[in-house]
């Protein structure tokens, strides 16, 4: 008869590959939507219908992803009835694959919107998208690294960095909005990019609750509350 | 000794009791979501600031109720290790909660714009908002309905209203542009307009997902594709 310690053993390796399978999925996803932003933002830049028309089909893998890390989360669950901080974990896996779903759509719609925005007329603004996106992709880039290393540390000083995205998203919604009032034909692009500008700001919005439950999932404990500065809504004009 | 059939049925009625305690949070917060959105909206309509601020501040009752449905729910999975049908509901729960959260943000947000529209010119095409909050407040309705009856065959019918939004959405976006482009002045309060409607646009999205959720809860089958219908990001000129 084998030793019980042995049995045990075998029960808590298993138990960690499932894990382990579930984070490399939800890391997955991470670098998909990562390549998603930066492609969507690279397709509206060089005004590139065809790639942009790449990205929106290629978000169904996301989609698919997402459901593989639901169904994962629910084996582990029924099978290996896990306590305390391994359901926390699962728990908050299940909530990240459903975050990078909806960071995915965001994505998506970048890249839907730069088939529209080659169409129109290049407009200044659209120079502050490039460096907004590489501030997002990189908060979602730590954020996963901190998930996977279980680092609530490092989930921990992602909080404040969303503050970047948000002022990069004020100064661009301002300069936006003048563009607009000077010449009629301004308008249709530059609500296109006001969109992008948004969906990037949600991203990072997104990117930094992931953050937040990284931080929950390894501590049990939320985090203080974060600082929020999308002024635009607050603001009336725009100068 | 108390006979077995006794103790197992006494076990049933707790799990149930759980998951009615569960479902309980879970209609709160649609009831909340409803009430934010539809007082939002009035607050824009009527200009009213002080209203719109007392919006912003309700929203924290949201947040409190997601984290309340996500303990209940790692509580139920932790003692009663559930199976199949009812792991399935309780996965559900926990992501619906999330996504009420998220609705709430977007009934904030349509406040926090209601105090900026509100020192703006009124424009015409605002009168379509109260209308779009309407059926939006129905999706949610009904949505939920089928939730708390596990019924797929309602949360099924739910899939095409969603495109009554988007057709409001497409509607206004256009009328929203040729207002910026008759008059400088009408561009902010328009772009704010805009992203009300976008908001609401995004609440019908999330509350068909829901809905999407509650079939796949009761049945185990993900429904058939949706259609998509917001053009806007398909549509260059607003004519």
């Amino acid at each position: 008869m084998a030793p019980p310690s042995e049995f045990s053993g075998h029960t808590v390796k298993s138990f960690d590959d499932d894990i382990a399978q579930l984070r490399a999925v939800i890391t997955r996803m991470g670098g998909l939507c990562e390549t998603q932003i930066s492609d969507a933002v690279d397709a509206l830049v060089n005004r590139n219908v065809e790639a942009a028309r790449a990205i929106v089909e290629r978000d169904v893998r996301l989609d698919a992803l997402e459901a593989e890390a639901e169904a994962l989360a629910v084996r582990i669950i029924a099978l290996r009835a896990p306590m305390a901080d391994d359901l926390r974990e699962i728990v908050a896996a299940l909530k990240i694959a459903g975050v990078m779903e909806r960071i995915g759509d965001y994505a998506k719609n970048i890249a839907k919107r730069a088939s529209v925005v080659a169409q129109a007329q290049p407009i200044g603004p659209a120079v502050i998208i490039p460096e907004m996106a590489r501030v997002v992709i990189e908060i979602i880039h730590d954020t996963l690294d901190a998930f996977v290393d279980r680092d609530a540390a490092k989930a921990n000083a992602i909080l404040t960095r969303d503050q970047q995205v948000d002022e990069f998203y004020n100064s661009l919604f301002r300069s936006l909005l003048t563009f607009m009032m000077e010449n009629p034909h301004y308008i249709t692009p530059s609500t296109h990019l006001l969109f992008v500008a948004k969906n990037l700001e949600r991203i990072g919005d997104h990117a930094t609750s992931v953050a937040e439950m990284v931080h929950y999932s390894v501590t049990g404990q939320r985090p203080a509350e974060r600082p929020k500065s999308d002024l635009t809504s607050n603001i009336y004009s725009p100068e």
